[in-house]
């Protein structure tokens, strides 16, 4: 499953030692076979983003990636020009060892250093154990496999706060689309917070891939909260074997890896760390999708909200003085037009109280909230959890 | 003490009964005895401002304010029409009672309705009750004092989740500046999170007022983190009966102001909710001082620094994530030029691991952040607290 739902693609997850706190698998592969090699890559925006970033990025700026090697257990960020070499030097072992297993003779089965991308996650500051890396790597090259086991070690290999693992597969007319991503809860962006890795074995070509990457993560992880911060290390690839045959309608494409990484972005917030809610946002009545998007933003960034949603309380007066926060020049609105509903309840109209929240039920982990600015007819829907006990336990105590 | 250290001032602070859940003081008056009725206001810029806000703004641009009755208990914020008119209600009364006590015939004694600012904080959303805050206002107007039991009295009497009184009181050549400030914890805008009065009997005109305000609010109130929001309700309010018949030097009289915002602020931040720590971000070293305030915002507002430190964990990769968040085009510096110092220890140099992290103690209630850009000679400072697991209860739990 995962990465290994398209053709053309194999995988392995193992347990390469690089946390000496766990028994946890914690390194992935991820090889495509062909036989086209188009590539795409969304990156944190980050200005201390980590040396797995920095070596990535080059690597997919010629629209090429042959293998991508994922580890957990340590970020490789902030760790100067050391951490490039030790990303550089993870790439050379996955090139060597993939050439060396594959096929001589054929063209194609040669892996070049920079056809391999690098992602890392976990703490930030410290440099990798790059031993256990390296055998890891070996150990995970012999294991390669393209069944659905396969992409499902993957895909537990990348996990670090995560209770579990997060895979997608769609199909289109003739082609697949699959993936894995590893988010370690909502806001943590200590821990390399994301890590995608998109499949697809139908033809397309690295434009169409950039162009349909680009526009589905503006539309699903660029709208799960992340508390305004970035991680030093997100990193979402996205990788077309062709081994399909097909070529697909552009539009059709874009739309499937567009529901790929909305149903990825959801499985994050929903195993949010320490959440009990997860919490839909969505601004309507604007007069352009961006000022919904900011409005929408403001409120899922609020601590107060998210700490009245933990303790089950529909509070709208903290949703309408988040929404009041954001100028005017940014969403036009008059504030006595609002209405806001609460799981279906118009908590609150004309900007001023409705019906009782007490009318709420809060129950459901989802909780529904739904502002209409009345003032357009744009809207935007971002996605955050509550902020409980537990998330301040997590993040007070992971050092330790 | 507090507002009524300046000559010229009276005040109380009484039990009106306006929240029904407790028998604390919660009505205040302050009354200029003049000469002069000079006044200056800066307040929230939230677009959902309470009725109290709106009318306050429109008495303070003639410059002039004779009284100001705050209470807390309800913010009356998101209550349209009938919030306003409570707002108006209560202004009026307190006018048509301090003139009724005054010596008729005096011109200065009559109060016009026009000059009495009404101040509210407390829960969004409901309607005061306005009997008791009417009640209030003849309870407060016949206690009015001016010793220092009368200033504490009315400092006590606007206090909502704070755990005690804030007050200040300086001394220039021949006049004094006091005052009080209310703030809920540092991040609360579901509260009105922040009321403040300000008295001097300094001789000073509107203009000196205002601008010697504006200024002290932007290096003070303006630089505690409220987490990126703002509360409905916040009023700063500066008044100046000229009763010390000294005129100040200009620059000299703005520092004391500046001096008295500072020292409140920074006693909110000692009283944050829920709070362990106090934290202070600095950073220096920018090319300018909008861009140092940018990065040590970006550091301060961070959820995951702030339950690091709550946690005792000198965690300086959580610093160098949220300062990579900070665009080039507000903040131009190079990452790895970067140093950042905790409590004295210089824990990431050139963007990286400096000295380990358990060199720095993290024992007392306060840390020092301290950022080195090495990009130029500006700096600013951010105060904050560090989030723990009281702050969620107090935010989850406040409602019931």
């Amino acid at each position: 499953m995962s990465v290994t739902f398209a053709t053309g693609f194999s995988a392995a997850g193992v347990h390469a030692g690089i946390s000496a706190n766990t028994q946890r698998p914690d390194l992935a592969l991820v090889v495509n076979h062909g036989p086209l090699d188009a590539a795409a890559g969304v990156f944190t925006a980050n200005r201390f983003c980590a040396a797995p970033v920095q070596w990535t990025r080059d690597v997919v700026r010629d629209g090429h990636i042959k293998a991508v090697v994922l580890n957990s257990g340590g970020a490789n960020a902030c760790t100067g020009q050391a951490g490039l070499k030790q990303s550089e030097a993870t790439a050379v072992k996955v090139a060597q060892t993939l050439t060396g297993d594959m096929q001589r003779g054929d063209d194609a089965a040669v892996v070049p250093i920079e056809e391999v991308a690098v992602c890392s996650t976990g703490l930030i500051g410290e440099l990798l154990p790059l031993e256990h890396v390296l055998n890891g790597v070996e150990l995970a090259a012999s294991a390669l496999g393209s069944d659905d086991q396969a992409g499902t070690d993957a895909a537990n290999a990348i996990l670090t706060t995560d209770t579990k693992p997060k895979t997608v597969r769609l199909s289109g007319s003739g082609y697949r689309v699959g993936g894995m991503v590893k988010g370690s809860g909502m806001i943590a962006p200590q821990l390399a917070t994301m890590l995608c890795v998109i499949t697809t074995d139908a033809v397309v070509d690295v434009e169409q891939l950039q162009s349909a990457l680009t526009s589905a993560v503006s539309q699903s992880f660029n709208r799960i909260d992340v508390d305004g911060c970035m991680s030093t290390n997100d990193t979402v690839l996205l990788l077309a074997s062709g081994a399909s045959g097909v070529t697909p309608e552009s539009d059709r494409f874009a739309d499937l890896v567009r529901q790929a990484c909305s149903d990825l972005a959801r499985q994050i917030i929903g195993d949010g760390e320490g959440s009990t809610h997860d919490i839909v946002v969505t601004v309507s009545g604007a007069d352009a999708e961006d000022a919904a998007l900011a409005c929408a933003r403001a409120v899922a960034g609020s601590n107060l909200l998210k700490c009245a949603i933990y303790g089950n309380d529909p509070n709208w007066g903290r949703i309408v003085s988040s929404l009041g926060t954001v100028p005017v020049h940014v969403a036009a609105y008059e504030p006595t037009d609002v209405t806001v509903d609460i799981n279906g309840v118009r908590v609150c109209e004309h900007g001023g109280a409705g019906v009782d929240r007490s009318e709420v039920k809060m129950d459901a982990r989802q909780v529904d909230i739904h502002i209409d600015l009345h003032h357009g007819t744009a809207a935007a829907t971002v996605l955050t959890n509550d902020l409980t006990h537990d998330y301040v336990h997590i993040n007070a105590d992971y050092e330790s």
